[in-house]
């Protein structure tokens, strides 16, 4: 809770504007509205000009239709990820003017609520990198992320540490982003070679591209996570979410 | 075996009341019976007034009606968990009276036997708490068992810390609990923060809801099992029903 | 924060008792003394009883001791877990008046502040069961944890089901308990057979004692999360602590 | 090769009766067929009596039908293991007289070879002992096998030591077999409460049957590898197969 | 509890010749012996005739030689194994006649008690197999064992798979046990090599010798177990007592 | 780059020949082409004769043929590996006069290109072995690549180590390879036994195939890495790609 | 390589002031230094006018001072982080003027290189919070590092989620911060919590610091991977040099 | 068994040239050597003319000198690996004229057998590459083993990804040998990166340098088996010695 409004609910109730139990309430009524078996946190979204984002994996299509509804009335755009495609039908159905990225398998909702403020804007360009193509599915999630936060997106995709020169000889686009995203299955040394040839932050994401002894993806990110090259951080595995809003949030600062 | 009913055999067979052969089947008679595929325990239910419980996964939907059928006989209540949609349709079909909970995936059968003394009824109430959305059909597993063997029961549902206040604001429900579950996946983080926020057991579920480096739910089990607040204890990956069980045997404490 | 006491704090503010800014202060200035290295929390000890405690283990003796200096002036008991020799050494050196618990690893420091109130008093027996000589420090980690809490305590090691009728020998005592600990390393399948035999809670407590598949106490660990005996939860490997403040916490419920 | 064989076929070449290439032919040509996928083994069945084997998971059905077809014309007898229902109907099918068990997945194909001599007969009983009702598959693959070896078999299915009196209750028939075989999944506590109470040889065979941190059976035989009990050996997670076949083996013996 | 026993104190109560309070002791008294630290079983030795084994891997000096000293009372022989230099030293210093085995690391202890019954003897060789040289300090813990309880012993070592003439060359040695050990550490092939050159039981031991991926001997237990030969059963890493405690007992059947 | 295409390139520069913007095209426009989802490396064919591969697992099928056809162009054969029998009728009907090889999951489509000069052509033959008939897709992937890429080979399938004497009389044939493929999966031994037969490379390959605590290829995995013979290598768990490619180089040295 | 300087080595050679092999000796004279057994690269800290960091654990002391020796000829300060107290003792008597941070376990050499120029400066706070006393060690390291490459830290220790309110008491604190480092080690709850609460980045760092479950550090890492709060991303365990130099280059974007 | 002396021995049969118990002698007696403790494989060496080689770890100090001992006797040289600084110093005390190479922990012990004939002599030079200083102690390993046997080594150190140039500009070096052995810790990412490079055979070793989630080179290990380059094959974690043994293999064929 903010201290300003902490501060002036006080003086409100000094001043016997405001009763004791309107205060109470007030001390306790946070912008969050509950469903029963969902609390929608209305605050992040109002404060930050951030859209409102449904993790749609584990809900029922009928709880992400009603969790939609409701965050649509108080933001500018929501966006539902890991929506399987019953689930975009459904949502493009009910929901006139929304856009579906099957690739990256996200949803886009307008609302009704007020566009952000400039404040936060995003400075920049996020560069979204692919080991593979096998690696597009969760790049695209991440790409689309961060575009549909305000952030310019590039992609270059299929750039793997086997043929080290289709990467070297796009180095001037590396230099060019603000923050670098490296989405690799396999065994991930991307992001470590990525990181040792710029100085930007790269967000490392690896994949459950693989099989043997990928174990779904724990190879990359191990291999990540012990990267010898500073400036890497890791995401979870295939979280292409997670990056691209780690990556808009760095464009913000 | 009970020392009262070792004593009173050993009288009867001193007295002459019992013979030496019937006393060897009643020391070894207790009170179960063999299906062949299952040996039912009957000693437990007639002791505790708890409903007797079939855990269903694993088992035919044959075994599973046939093991209802004979504890029926017995039992005031008999509750099959881990049932899936065909075996739910079978044992209501079978049974008249029968009640499906199906998020909870359970199975509530009314049996002929008496219903249990009262000198173990649950006080107080439980609280079943989730940090999102997806964790619903384990933390329903979870109310439903506890409700079913007497429990009072409150649900506090998508209450994760990503958006902190939704479950400061409820502080006064955790407080009024007597045994408070928490049922989380992703990173099981909610279990730490109630279990330092309330001075009552905490009963923590991880769940398999997550992806990547979840690990079918390997993450929020170290998470809580290394939880560093106190009086944290924790169940198995989706263990709704031990949870429930165990909230339950807390409250006739 | 408490509600009564935000009432308390509202009421004088509008009755010009109290300022706003002194409001302020007093909204955020929690029970808790900062130390730099460490943020004392006096807030748990006040409300319910339960003495103080320092988690030794990866803190520096000269720590240890300015963190038990602080904690002694509030509360009645401070108890030092995971307690080296070395540092035990220097807690009663310093403190005169403490007891050390050897096998335990733990020191109890007598403090400066009021005894507990005795409506949190701790009812009824604990009952801590180990299968080997060797679970004994985890054991006695757990007994003295609970006695130095308040509770009544009673052991009974050495009882795994390698030889079973060493624990059929003991039912009695089984039953006559409020709560049980069972501390097993090897596979730990002793809190399985407890659990079958009783009807209270079980607290398990996974050792590291054994080689080779124990695998440092994950063998245990897992064969007490997938426990078939309804009853039964779980500490984190080795968390004698953990377990001997959980079961006191239930005799007080 | 065998030390007599080889004085054989060294004395035929001193004398004369055989010629050099065809010594050189016979020291090579050890009983095996060769169908290019496959090379059979008639050594180990003409030697022992035991009736040839064939895992059939991983073949496809013709493959199978192929090496039963070559193993029938020598072999008395040959099983098929993990045996898909097609697969058991096409061997059925194709070869009259075949036993198909289902629950155990095993086909048994009568062959035209020779019965086997009786020197390595079985003698005493085989008992499968299982947890669960939901363990009986693979207690099945076990008792099929031993049976179909030649092996006396009792069957003692839902003992687990959730309700141990169900157990304790059977003692006499644990004692008066020759080996234990003991089938359990969950956290397979059973094996090392049979090992203390018997002096026979218990042969455990883990299941994946159970949930979460059972992990498709590894704690259930972390917990049979770090047995407290003495005399428990372990087999593969599942391997029915295996522990039915050892156990014949011991009675052998 | 064994039936004869309870028929005839029944039969005694019955008669009058036994009053009811010593009968229900006489049920509980089975024959341990309680230390406080250790409750010693009896039981197991009087009826087989195997020596008493103390397992000394953490236990106190002082525990091992009071456990030492009381199981000596009523046995003819106890083993204790897992045993420091330091405890060995102690153990021989305390009881004249022990023998200490360095490389075994098991110390034995004359005892006061009966030799047992030849009803158990043991017949046939056991073979200890080593794949190297530093195998055979877990071999000889095999080795030992079995011959203090009463096995002839044979070892072979030094025949690991990388020179697999070495094995080849005693297979008469191999066909002439009863029982073969196989003790292997690194990635544990041999054991599968002599399962299946062999048609006795094969008691595969993995041992943690090895560096790198061998995991702690997580490497060879995971080949044994999965081990294509069948006949072929596990024991926990670096269990040679097990081994040799099975081994031992097979030769008993 | 190559040192000498980077003199060429000065000199003209120097000479006038080239001009500065040409000269840093030049530099840079190292050949691979760009199709947006997959950037492609011409280079490494041209150079080494090696034809192209796709690795279609995680592509869609436009992806695949896509990439095919625009390799064709420049190469003379273009292999598509874990080709699923939907890619692989596509590419038969889209590419006529392609090759399906169903069990290695293997397409081999014919180019443009010029076939490769000689200078690196395989010599000596690659023995592909298996130890049971299930790991023959592996096997085949294994032996189609090292084929296509101008190896002869010879497979020598089903001789595991469960029947040592089928390995043992193929010794000539694995004496007469220039580098021996072990194929494996199981408890994968083989790898040791042939690394301690022959005296030429032996490349690794686990396999998937088994159960329970081969946990999909781990168990063989290690065995290889933990091999006592030297002169083994290991692939990844179901490799066969890597396995063919890597031994086909061999044979090239 | 940069354009630039390629471009200005070119227009040399074509107006012939640089000769051929001059030029292609430029071209590959990268600004590193060769010392045998290390290769310093004088590259990335002439751009950025970050120090140059040696990661000293596993390096022999000589080999520290060597390469210190180098690199502060050319850097205006080396860092050497992982020092061991052997190696700090050697470096401070070496280097006149250098700093030992000992908890940090950093020592901080001056250089003869020039100071970097502004463009790359640090702006906005650093805030280190720890969620326990034994996680300063790590923190320390995240600190040392963010404030000898310029940036302002601020520490905020012993915050951990077991006593929420001393965390919610410093939130203006958290607002304050440009980016959040959280070291954790137990559950690693923390940054979960912090990052529920923030809207900058938070870059966490799991710690070893536990016992049991915590599998050195594990578990946090798998908490923070699967953090359900969005802005979070992970360091590997232990890594507080990592976290602090990323942290300071989000400060410089 | 070579057919050649098979065919000859037979021959001495036949003609009365040899009896038949010699002959049968002849044929089980291979050249190998048994000191009870160890069987040495003299087999091997006379064949290839490889040295003989002792793995130290794990034996004891006189086992390594008597087997070094019986060794040198036939070998021309003994390679003793693995080797403590006081086996060395026990080493070099007993063998005059051995060397000890500290950094890879080996003592090259010369022998009194013939040197090897010229037909296996290794061609071309192996390149050992290291990604850091703390692997220069497995590289050592690594070419010291293939310099001892024979072939030419070149050493190419601290060319890790993070600074790529410094690899880049040593493309040259590494076109220039026939097999390049890539030592590797952290994240392995070296070994991708040099196969994407180079199309010579790649031998990559992980090593366990590293902390935090590199697991004891877990990570490394996994990176290079999922290495997305072909021509990349795998040892076991800090298998040095395998390495420089498969590398010097190839450099023979």
């Amino acid at each position: 809770m903010e201290v300003n409004r902490l501060q002036t609910i006080l003086q409100s109730v000094q001043s016997g504007e405001m009763q004791i139990d309107v205060a109470m309430t007030e001390l306790k009524d946070l912008p969050y509205e509950d469903l029963g078996f969902a609390k929608l946190d209305h605050h992040r979204t109002l404060r930050t000009g951030f859209p409102e984002v449904i993790f749609a994996q584990g809900k029922t299509i009928p709880q992400v239709l009603a969790i939609a509804d409701r965050l649509s009335e108080r933001s500018h755009k929501v966006l539902i990820t890991r929506c399987s495609p019953e689930c975009s039908a459904a949502v493009t159905e009910k929901f006139p003017g929304s856009t579906s990225f099957d690739v990256a398998r996200i949803c886009a909702v307008p609302g009704k609520g007020d566009a952000p403020d400039n404040s936060y804007s995003a400075k920049g360009k996020v560069l979204i990198v692919t080991a593979g193509t096998a690696d597009i599915p969760v790049a695209e999630e991440a790409a689309i992320t961060a575009h549909e936060m305000g952030s310019e997106v590039e992609r270059l995709f299929d750039v793997g540490v086997a043929g080290l020169h289709r990467l070297l000889d796009q180095r001037e686009r590396l230099f060019s982003a603000r923050v670098i995203v490296v989405v690799a299955g396999m065994e991930g040394a991307l992001a470590s070679v990525v990181g040792g040839l710029v100085h930007q932050p790269v967000v490392a994401v690896p994949t459950s591209v693989g099989y043997g002894a990928s174990f779904q993806g724990l190879a990359p990110l191990l291999t990540m996570l012990n990267s010898c090259a500073s400036g890497v951080c890791v995401m979870n595995i295939d979280n292409g979410f997670g990056a691209g809003y780690f990556a808009n949030m760095l464009c913000r600062m």
